[in-house]
């Protein structure tokens, strides 16, 4: 595995995996907060934190759907990485389609922001970064913390009356994102990356056990976690919507489609539809991270075709109770 | 690749594919023929010769079809290698569920029967072989030809009045048996062994506009050539049964399932309801061989779980015109 240790980029330190074959995802190691808070170190600002991201990436994408519900385009900027990841780690190549440069440093690499952050740095080089402009430093660099900051810490701040961390269904969304984590969203990898056959079948067992469980609830209900929107959903969907192109074949989560599914396909082309969802899905920077990033799983880099998706065909999600916030279907209008 | 070269087992004569990527059959090399007629070298008996198949492979499975439709299970003897194929190619491993010795000689690779019939030969070592336990040597290892020879050389020893090569369909037969086999039959091993983008596109783009035409072409008759159960259905079913299951992740031929198709998915489950048909079907051997076998392709040899699917499901394929031969319906109903 390719990393930082006390500064220096290493690319000999380990493998993927355990001894066992099965996959484990490292701790990440930045997490600091930014608060509405007048005492908070962080504050949330206008034009002060910046994203930096893979499209490809599902973790990343969290929070660039999130960064969209809100409407938080203006308030925080992004550069996004080139989606193949060789053994320098993220890079920048803003010359490639949908890629940008680091607008912040300049940077090459990613990882230099990560020893810019902290010299010392021992950590893999991962996205998403929330960046801080003004103390020059790394933020916070796990997913789901950034998107909880950008959900709940910047209302005053976004275009957008979206709150995807309500009240009264707090603990039910606390509670899905840690039940879908280990068979869905780290599922994948799990069989993916599995090297011995029994934790793939075991990754494989639990994720189309959570699919089928979700798909289920999902007959009778808009969202995750009910009527509403939620961060659950933010969750869910950068998974499922990599799913038929990417994870059912080059990770061999080959039991169906999601689009074979009877919730989850229309559930997963909902949240395409909701306003701000489509334009950060890039599905050729996906294909291109997966299947040439892991000569270990493909070794040609052979980018497969996938089966055509229609995310933009009608469904009938409209029906069921709930509704995706006022603010989101004003400005779906206004994009008509 | 591995292959005899002057009857010698070379493991480093050359690789899969050309230059370009493209991945490239190599001609067989004994192409001797059994025939009904009293001036022929070899002609049927029952008893006289012998199948060397694997039952993972589609070639030689070809073979195994024609010879239960037929009902030559007593006129002609069967081993089976192991689905496994390591650096010393085919081998008899009678221990492992499926696989049997070789009956004719004992031995411990098929190798040594190629070396047996032509001490210097130059060549793969590949199943189908039709051996000739009188003259100690090979007849024929080419899928087709043995296919033509089981079912048109050997009706007087056949127990069932079965032909797949019947007058007014033959030329049909072969045009269609030509016609799927470069989209097709070797088209997902086109897609699976191309080490280079292009090849791999043009391989799927090839075989989806073939299935898409046949899914067609079923829409309105039952078998490929019309009414009759053909040898060009046998040609079609030893691909398709192991498309859902094998080609569609392995060699990612993933734009959709045979599953998913209007047709050729009950076309697939009627075939496979065809008295005799499912059991020559061995799938664990099927994808064991694949995804084991190919480490260039699958580097950790990991078996992908695959779709569920329900071969013995109903079909409504008899109410189209053409029925199956009248000795395999009735067979069909002694088994019921």
């Amino acid at each position: 595995m390719n990393m930082l240790v006390d500064g220096e980029w290493r690319t000999d330190a380990g493998e993927y995996t355990d001894d066992d074959g099965s996959f484990e995802r490292q701790e990440t190691n930045f997490r600091d907060e930014i608060r509405d808070d007048p005492d908070a170190r962080f504050q949330p600002e206008a034009g002060r934190y910046h994203l930096y991201v893979s499209s490809a990436c599902p973790w990343a994408h969290r929070t660039l759907v999130t960064r969209a519900l809100k409407g938080l385009e203006d308030a925080i900027s992004v550069s996004i990485v080139d989606p193949y990841r060789d053994e320098d780690g993220w890079q920048f190549t803003p010359e490639k389609e949908g890629c940008t440069p680091d607008h912040v440093h300049g940077a090459d690499f990613l990882r230099e922001l990560y020893v810019r952050a902290d010299p010392d740095a021992t950590c893999r080089v991962t996205v998403p970064v929330l960046w801080d402009k003004r103390e020059d430093t790394i933020v916070n660099n796990e997913s789901e913390e950034i998107m909880r900051m950008l959900d709940t810490e910047f209302n005053e701040i976004a275009s957008r009356d979206v709150d995807l961390y309500p009240e009264g269904y707090r603990d039910e969304v606390d509670r899905i994102i840690d039940e879908i984590y280990e068979p869905i969203n780290n599922g994948v990898y799990r069989a993916g990356f599995a090297t011995k056959q029994d934790p793939y079948d075991e990754a494989v067992d639990d994720l189309f056990a959570a699919l089928d469980h979700w798909d289920e609830v999902l007959a009778d209900q808009r969202y995750l976690a009910g009527d509403r929107l939620t961060e659950a959903d933010v969750a869910m969907f950068t998974t499922l919507v990599r799913f038929d192109k990417v994870y059912h074949t080059h990770f061999m989560c080959n039991v169906q489609y999601i689009r074979e599914y009877d919730n989850l396909w229309p559930y997963l082309r909902d949240l395409y539809g909701t306003s701000g969802v489509a334009q950060t899905v890039n599905m050729d920077h996906i294909k291109e991270h997966y299947y040439t990033t892991h000569p270990d799983v493909n070794p040609h880099g052979i980018v497969a075709r996938g089966p055509d998706l229609e995310f933009e065909a009608p469904h009938d999600r409209d029906e069921l109770p709930g509704s995706p916030p006022s603010d989101l279907v004003a400005a779906a209008n206004a994009d008509d």
